[in-house]
């Protein structure tokens, strides 16, 4: 058989599995689907895609996979920034786009159910609808799916408040490497029978089980109201010591991004915000304590950007000015895209790191003679200097990887992790083999092998094979 | 050899390995260390005791075990109401109770780093003397490690708007079933490299790794202000429907305690509280918010409690007071146990199924003739049934074990989890095998031969080898 053959048998075979979902294997398709947003990261074209529609697709799929020696790559919407769902040799790509089904809300309880395709604003919007609050909120929360999100433990904005997509995540439906279902976690509040296998989902990047299913927390979504503090600061290290600043001060914001001029510029040439022009690094944060409180905390907040050296401090309530300033923030990284492939490192360093992080990062940049755009999640510590190389300038790429390493080692030596919040995911491997324990890195040999004897799921991924020298 | 030659020799090899730590083998230590707080559940003779002073050590007797064939169970300090900590056949009871040093306290980071065996209120008041919160509160943070804590996943009072033990845990370092030492998580405020074994193991009960350093995250000690609300409630029923309504609110107490009148009564006879004697179920709920924003919360919250049929309803802010309350509830398990062995409860059910399941119970308590006394973490629908049976009557203990087994039939009808914090230990072993499907128990044996083949590690304990009938 030709190799055309052999793809249009494997389509017409997935296709009876899985009458309802959809079966992609035209060439444009297996393109679109080889990659998420991690172009640096090695790819191949997979054998075929299927869009599934339910948790019995998604185990019919893997269950085929297993029996005929394939390998599954699921996906969510592929707007993941490390390789996680870039196609591996041998294998399907299993997206869960089309499960996007919120299957409860329960205020009573204060869960939702949905269906792992379920973009992360939507089950926001649909919660909020009964008064109710999904915290983690990724910058691409109107694209990102909330299965996606747990398979990487995302981050976002208000996690140094909130906490991370794994802190709210209660339940789960994973189909595992042979296909069969099982249902992790609880419903209740609390719940520790047995092991937390919840938490060892979250964030294994489908290597061990696709998720199918998320039952999250909610909080109310009354009790807060959002004021932001807003300063332009003349260099990366100067707004680094404000936030370590606010740290210091006891004061936790439920928001604190950092984002530099090369961003800032980029975005308002695109959306035309109507950004101030004649400044550097801007520092958006919020507090989100009702009444008086918040006031105090807010101008407190004020007073310690001026104390070290910001200008242009202002104050927001009003909710429409306040989403424009996080629309800036959000729209960064895709802004900065249109200028060419970015590579996005994720670097999470102590918080009185940032400061010198900052400064080496800027320093590399010099050195290597590459442009680094920086936002940054500040008031966690995590970093995103986003390496940016001239389309087709292959000298510059060569540099931009040196610059990405160099940032890495940099961050490990400040005591910092190589990823925050993106995930492992292939463009990691390297950095992650520096940062685990030899022991460790087998540790995650064994439990793969313990649940995914045959290397069916997404493999090679999430976990470095060896120690990096 | 007789077995007490053998002990000797045991004792004499074990006190070569660890110079520092102390081995106790005479029969009053074998004793005392024999099993924790659940009596109820099996126990056996243990070889030896060993006191480690250092994670070498821990290491050390590990090692030795695991090439002796020999079992390992750790130990914090024996609190434990489930049986997580009792010897099982041929094993070594190896307590870190003397490993209590505050290792670090980082007010910058936000985190501490302390040895397994440091008591909880111990770290709660050194991070509290550096302005900072540990919040995990167990009813027994006065006599119960932090290491204990992270091994079950301990939960407590102010759950119900903080979170468990495992919240808080950013790393550990951990002792393997081989004896070797790894180091897991991260000190930054996230970090997503790798599979996340801290929170496998949080919970785990010693079966999968000995905890014997933990780094956790704090929050400010500022900013809250505790105000508390209580009220008394003529049935078990009322206070569970008060405690709905409160959740229906949109209301997230920081606490929300029920003790009923049992448990009053025998706090106040030991400690002479001097409580009001004409009263059947107390609510105790606290609100932290500062300012008009508490206050207001805490009048609501008095509100719904008079709509529900509560008197004596009062509101403190003097923080003596508010101590003092929560002191009847956290002895109110010791008073009970002055009265005779307990049989403890831990079940979790959705919240709106608080005012159901406490009718079963006291249904249960008349089927079967026995005293059920009522503490819960109400807002969390996690309830304490304490089943006591006379010493020495063993008519009422069978009587108890039946009433036992029905509740926790009863709370997995309403959809509940047979254990909220205490862990599986040995005493619901057989409720996990009805909670947990037949595959997830696979998973755990899968994940248990990965990380201890040779099964020295706490063997028996933590999940159940077959699903119960």
């Amino acid at each position: 058989m030709t190799s055309t053959e052999q793809e249009t048998t494997l389509a017409d075979e997935l296709s009876m599995l899985v009458p309802d979902g959809k079966v992609l294997h035209d060439g444009p398709s297996l393109q679109k689907y080889s990659h998420d947003d991690a172009e640096w990261a090695p790819f191949t074209t997979p054998l075929a895609v299927v869009l599934a529609q339910n948790t019995a697709e998604v185990a019919a799929v893997v269950r085929y996979a297993a029996s005929h020696g394939l390998k599954v790559v699921p996906r969510g919407a592929g707007t993941g920034l490390s390789g996680g769902a870039n196609s591996v040799e041998n294998c399907i790509i299993l997206s869960l786009e089309l499960m996007n089904r919120v299957l409860e809300i329960n205020p009573g309880e204060g869960l939702a159910v949905a269906e792992a395709g379920v973009i992360n604003d939507k089950l926001r919007e649909a919660v909020a609808a009964k008064g109710l609050w999904y915290p983690p909120d990724p910058a691409s929360s109107n694209i990102s799916t909330i299965g996606g999100n747990a398979a990487t433990n995302a981050g976002g904005i208000c996690c140094v408040k909130y906490g991370v997509t794994g802190d709210y995540v209660l339940g789960m439906t994973v189909v595992l490497a042979d296909g069969e279902i099982v249902h992790l976690g609880h419903r209740t509040a609390k719940g520790v029978t047995g092991y937390d296998f919840t938490s060892l989902m979250v964030g294994s990047e489908g290597t061990l089980g696709i998720i199918t299913e998320v039952t999250v927390k909610l909080l109310p979504l009354s009790g807060r109201q959002d004021r932001a503090v807003i300063g332009y600061f003349p260099s990366l290290p100067d707004a680094g010591r404000a936030v370590a600043a606010v740290t210091a001060a006891g004061i936790v914001p439920a928001a604190m991004e950092l984002i530099d001029s090369t961003c800032l510029r980029a975005v308002d040439n695109w959306l035309k915000l109507g950004l101030p022009e004649d400044v550097n690094v801007m520092l958006l944060a919020t507090v989100d304590e009702p009444g008086s409180t918040g006031a105090e905390l807010a101008t407190k907040l004020a007073g310690i950007f001026a104390d070290h050296g910001g200008s242009h401090i202002e104050q927001a309530t009003d909710p429409e000015m306040i989403a424009t300033l996080f629309l800036a923030r959000r729209m960064a990284y895709p802004a900065l895209e249109r200028l060419g492939p970015v590579l996005t490192e994720d670097v999470c360093v102590p918080r009185a790191a940032v400061p010198e992080m900052l400064s080496r990062i800027q320093a590399s940049a010099a050195r290597h003679d590459v442009v680094i755009a920086n936002i940054a999640h500040a008031g966690d510590g995590n970093l995103h200097p986003l390496i940016i190389a001239p389309v087709g300038d292959e000298a510059a790429k060569a540099r931009a990887k040196i610059a990405f390493d160099e940032i890495v080692a940099d961050c490990r030596l400040l005591g910092g992790t190589v990823t925050g919040e993106h995930g492992v995911g292939l463009l990691k491997l390297e950095g992650a083999g520096a940062e685990l324990e030899e022991r460790v890195i087998t540790m995650h040999k064994g439990i793969k092998v313990a649940l995914d004897p045959l290397g069916t799921l997404n493999p090679g991924k999430a976990f470095p094979q060896s120690v990096t020298a």
